[in-house]
């Protein structure tokens, strides 16, 4: 059963999300207000339309009533963002997805009945942050607020040694859960398999012990 | 050894950054050439300073060239973007993030020698349209174009099961690598552990296998 969505407002974020819901087979009518925008948008989307979503009576013609989930990417106009929100609540759509540019918009949003507010410029800041402070750690996926599952970079100080050998999960209470070696992807790998140069560890632990691994691969590189 | 940090432009983005490197402890001289921003950095940021970047002088003054690494945050302002980077380069910096609008940005960008050019609003695009179409799926880490790591909502049709009863890693050829129970995380489940209501299934395998399996799951919920 293919889903159909809606998404509201063409910038790079609702752009990218369109990208993306139609690569995953997706129905997807995308909405902006300016021409250039649907231009851009008529050969990806299923359907591209011109139209400003806070005049209640072209959402209405438009049907969107009858879509499953209706996403609002509308940057810079809070109060565009809101009133959209609002009518697509009044109109009874089942799911709304909404981009919030800082707290204020957020608890607005969710007092009127978004079901999901996203901040994909201060959650991207903080993904981006995390890589940056250290140079060895790729990703990472947040598991709960203390455990993550993190990619860690190798170096001359692990390359050589069997994981056995390591002791890692007496040492610093993680697990290797796979490892990254070119284009392969070794799950659970063997106590006795040897990482090698340009492996990348995928580990998985409470954060403070994998800040203490980190800390030590780093170190000693 | 603590790590020193300039952050250029203090929009969502660029103003997350600054929280998340403080958090982490580390200096940070965040600049933008508004004064309100400055205003709302001053206590947050080691230095908050306000100046425009594209000025050379200003850049030298403030000794830029002697940060381990330096991100240009700025947005609308590509042209600023650009030159910014280029004198950072000239100053001779050792490392240089910066934020693209577009490709042909990201290209330019590139050219000139930023070491790392990042899109935030298309890569969370992307990462909450993974996370939309399928409403069992929470987070992932992509480990590779075809690997993943997955959190799943266990459905009624897994509860009550145990692992092994279910043989996952026969049938689909993933692995549970982890279970988030409540606030517990139970790395490396025993065949044996059963299912819970509410349990979050942390699975590693090939995107297709997991594709299969989150069908299935989804069906019959
Ligand atoms: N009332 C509206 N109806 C339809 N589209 C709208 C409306 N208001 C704004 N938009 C569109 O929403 C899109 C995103 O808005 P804007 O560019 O302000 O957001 P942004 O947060 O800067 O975007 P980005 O995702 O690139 O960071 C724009 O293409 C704009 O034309
Ligand atoms: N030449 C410059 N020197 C210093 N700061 C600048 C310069 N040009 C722009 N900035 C600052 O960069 C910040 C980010 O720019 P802008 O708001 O255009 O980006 P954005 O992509 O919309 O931001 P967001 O991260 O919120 O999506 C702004 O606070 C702006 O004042
Ligand atoms: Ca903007
Ligand atoms: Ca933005
Ligand atoms: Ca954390
Ligand atoms: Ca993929």
């Amino acid at each position: 059963m293919k889903k159909e969505f809606v998404v509201i407002g063409l910038g790079r974020f609702g752009g990218s999300i369109v990208r993306e819901l139609i690569e995953q087979g997706m129905d997807v009518m995308a909405i902006d207000k300016f021409e250039d925008k649907i231009d851009q948008f008529a050969n990806i989307a299923t359907h591209a339309v011109m139209a400003d979503s806070t005049d209640e009576s072209v959402l209405r013609s438009l049907g969107i009533r009858n879509f499953d989930h209706v996403i609002v990417a509308i940057g810079d106009d809070i109060q565009a963002s809101i009133l959209t929100t609002l009518m697509l609540k009044e109109i009874g759509v089942k799911k709304i997805t909404v981009k919030a540019q800082n707290d204020y918009h957020e608890k607005v949003l969710r007092r009127i009945g978004a079901d999901k507010v996203v901040h994909p410029e201060r959650d991207m800041g903080k993904r981006i942050a995390h890589n940056i402070v250290s140079n060895n750690v790729l990703d990472y996926l947040e598991l709960s607020d203390e455990h993550s599952i993190v990619e860690i970079v190798a170096n001359d100080h692990l390359i050589g040694n069997t994981i056995i050998g390591l002791d890692i999960r007496a040492q610093y209470g993680i697990n290797i859960v796979a490892i990254k070696r070119k284009d392969d992807i070794i799950v659970s790998p063997q106590a006795t398999d040897e990482i090698q140069k340009e492996d990348i560890l995928i580990v998985i632990g409470a954060d403070t012990d994998i800040n203490r691994f980190e800390k030590k691969v780093m170190q000693s590189s």
